[in-house]
């Protein structure tokens, strides 16, 4: 892969990750459903949480984390993306509106029908928060 | 892929799972580095800690835990395999020696060298316990 072709591949897993973090905050439904690959296995572990499996459980619990409002913005701090062929892993902090981060993601994505599709989400607490400087900070 | 390679693929990638926390309750560092990716990059999220990215400060942090006497027991429970191409991600509850699984974690394998290899590993805290019957009881 030449390192074009590995920032491109970068560039759309990112916004791929964005993309996630834009549907949560919107409470956009539609758009998680979108995002969420189809055919291969997907799981989720939410904070404190156990295990779900399986396209109906997770994104029901998306539904009804998205339905609650007002809506709950969820700020991506520090993306980095890691890339093994035809999967890539997005490593960031996550935070509220106007505080510092206080979860640590992982997002795998999957190619599937010639996109990045999500197919596990796991966000678990960091025991001191990060500012939101030092956090963008750490990648660039 | 059918039926029987993919059993096969994950009993592979069950038994790599299975190699990190025999090397980790055994505080053997030499087999724990051995399991870790050399090519694919690789990171880590222990519970509460921020990012660490890359062999060295994943190994580091490892050697670290690895190296305190005595060990410290960490069993797998209900461990499930899901297949991406030459990807895997096991995921899993974590328990100490004699007590209810109180960590969910993901860990993901790539295929390297013939073997399947560490890439990340992500545990995070479970609100509630989940006593190790139902945590085996969850994938059979």
């Amino acid at each position: 892969m030449t390192e074009a072709s590995r920032a491109e591949i970068e560039r759309a897993v990112l916004s791929a990750n964005a993309s996630f973090y834009r549907a949560f905050s919107q409470g956009n439904f539609a758009a998680m459903n979108a995002l969420w690959a189809v055919r291969a296995p997907v799981a989720c572990l939410h904070p404190g949480a156990p295990l779900l499996l399986g396209r109906d459980a997770v994104l029901g619990s998306f539904r009804q984390i998205l339905d609650a409002r007002p809506t709950f913005v969820l700020r991506c701090e520090a993306p980095t993306a890691q890339i093994f062929g035809e999967t890539a892993i997005v490593y960031c902090y996550e935070a509220g509106a106007d505080q510092p981060a206080h979860l640590a993601a992982t997002n795998v994505f999957v190619r599937e029908d010639d996109a990045w599709r999500m197919v596990h989400h796991h966000a678990g607490p960091l025991s001191n928060p990060i500012p939101t400087r030092t956090a963008s900070s750490l990648m660039n």
